[in-house]
């Protein structure tokens, strides 16, 4: 039987993206002079299966847990800020309620398991599996049971989005240490030295990036048997991750398309593709992190971001600061006039 | 006596400049996490002298005249695309009209030159100075008095950019063969070669711009004795280049900022801050243009672009496709809680 994330998912309609890509010709501009705006317009031409696409409906999922490796000392911030974030991103006051708000996206924020239980939060949905995952320097993050109630909880989040029929989806997410995480499971999965990886996350100093580097060599070491994506995952952690990973996979099943936020999101991206490569054509990447070896992650899943802006924040908000990158795309492709209709010559 | 485009501009405010910066710090997101975003905030604190900036009223000017030097086939496209693309700007068929329409920017067109005379054509100020420049090839593209008037259209455009209470101003330009006039311009101004800073514009394959190239060392080496900022200006022209300088200056001078496009407004704005370097602080780049040497032009300028998206149409375009990053930029800062405010842990 075929587990649900590994059903293949239908390419995005070849013939409509040719279709756009002989249609850009015709628009009064010199041939290719939007650059990757005409790329991107073309993709979404070819996922909504029309000339003239439009984004107008985006689904923001923020998913938080926090991480049993943040026992190891391997983060600048304190554990109890994935709780008061999740506070934060509820109340209005994190840079992804901003950017959500602004952009009329549809927000929801996913509590998996912040190290204390949480008071019931409007638009927060409580679905904590464990107070945080095991610290993964001394034993897997999660179960497999674990692992399958993540992965789900993703799979749930774009139920909503196909609702409120989205265009787009943004999977944001917040855990003290998770960078952590995400190093060791790019460094599997890419077949690289896992302090390759390693950057300074929240603030480390230097010293502090060397000492988190040594940490997560010495876990890596500790799980040196596991290969498999899915084995990656539960090993490594954490639940915010894996919830990505589901719900990047469930977006890419039900034919909406996935803007790849940073380093977490990338890995959670990574992750996903290694357990399902179909979904590959439905992700697009937005912004490249400052977190330095953000740039390998798209490079494995080559993708070529829109951005560079030397963001590291998380919750999304790369990705949904390059929204009206992708709208302008959009915009330009469907409204302007073409040589014909605006009585302009073409090229000599 | 001094010329108005010679008199000094005040320098943003250096004290919200700094202000702003030590409230970014207070927010809730690791110090420095919104990378480039934090920075074109605090300039906008500076610009509007408060924590919390905004950018909801944004000016569009887009400067159309046609070139002499279009005689001597240095452009992929017939010279009748200039008068054709204004009615197309004004129509709102263009990517600039796309653009500005969605962002509910104030634009106008000026046609400063075009070749034909054109019907009068709403949201379109006719204010033809000549049919085209004249050819740089064989003599100076503008006369004394030609440049005077030119610069003075555009600092009439800022008239209209006060008046709406404008916190932006972007200068678009259209006019076949301009990227000859720009890369003379910038070549004598920067003291380099011309053939270093010429390029396909608006799609030129490698022998049109190998012949582009030795037509305009030809006419360098003809204007060899001309290095006054304002007498390259009028040498190389054009109309359209001397008006988005005259604007660019004028909207320092009114204390808007003036977020420059492409190669063609590169060069403007080069000459503008070689006119008045006084202006500097009033720029910011938008986007690294396709236009192979757009990168020199804006090391000249000691500017960074936000964006690198291979665009290359000119007429604002890719200035018009960052605002909404600097809107986020303004909307973070002004919105986001602080660590206080959210209750919320700072660093270890």
């Amino acid at each position: 039987m075929t587990l649900w994330y590994e059903q293949a998912v239908a390419a995005p309609a070849a013939d409509w993206q040719s279709k756009a890509e002989a249609y850009q010709l015709t628009l009064t501009k010199p041939p290719g002079a939007l650059g990757r705006l005409e790329e991107v317009a073309t993709r979404f031409s070819a996922y909504q299966n029309t000339l003239k696409p439009e984004l107008a409906r985006i689904e923001v999922a923020v998913m938080a847990a926090d991480h049993g490796i943040a026992n190891e000392g391997v983060s600048a911030f304190p554990q109890a800020v994935t709780g008061e974030m999740i506070k934060n991103f509820a109340s209005g006051g994190a840079a992804i309620s901003v950017l959500a708000r602004h952009m009329g996206a549809h927000l929801t924020v996913y509590n998996l398991g912040s190290v204390q239980p949480l008071p019931e939060i409007n638009s927060v949905v409580d679905c904590r599996i464990a107070a945080g995952t095991a610290n993964f320097a001394v034993s897997a993050a999660m179960t497999d049971a674990q692992l399958d109630t993540a992965l789900n909880i993703g799979r749930t989040a774009i139920d909503g989005a196909v609702e409120r029929r989205a265009q787009l989806f943004i999977g944001g997410e917040m855990g003290i240490a998770n960078t952590s995480s995400a190093a060791c499971l790019c460094a599997r999965l890419m077949g690289c030295g896992v302090t390759e990886l390693t950057g300074p996350g929240t603030g480390l100093d230097d010293d502090g990036v060397g000492q988190k580097a040594r940490i997560l060599e010495t876990a890596m070491a500790f799980h040196s048997e596991v290969s498999e994506p899915r084995d990656v995952l539960r090993v490594f952690g954490g639940f915010e991750i894996a919830a990505l990973a589901g719900a990047f996979i469930a977006a890419a099943q039900a034919g909406i398309p996935v803007l790849v936020d940073g380093y977490i999101a990338s890995a959670a991206a990574l992750v996903a593709v290694r357990m399902n490569p179909t979904i590959t054509p439905w992700l697009l990447a937005s912004h490249r992190s400052a977190e330095p070896a953000h740039h390998r992650m798209l490079e494995a899943l080559v993708l070529e971001p829109l951005v560079e802006l030397s963001m590291r924040l998380g919750e999304g908000s790369g990705a949904a600061v390059t929204v009206p990158l992708i709208q302008s795309a959009c915009r330009l492709q469907s409204e302007m006039a073409s040589f014909a209709e605006a009585g302009v010559s073409e090229k000599l």
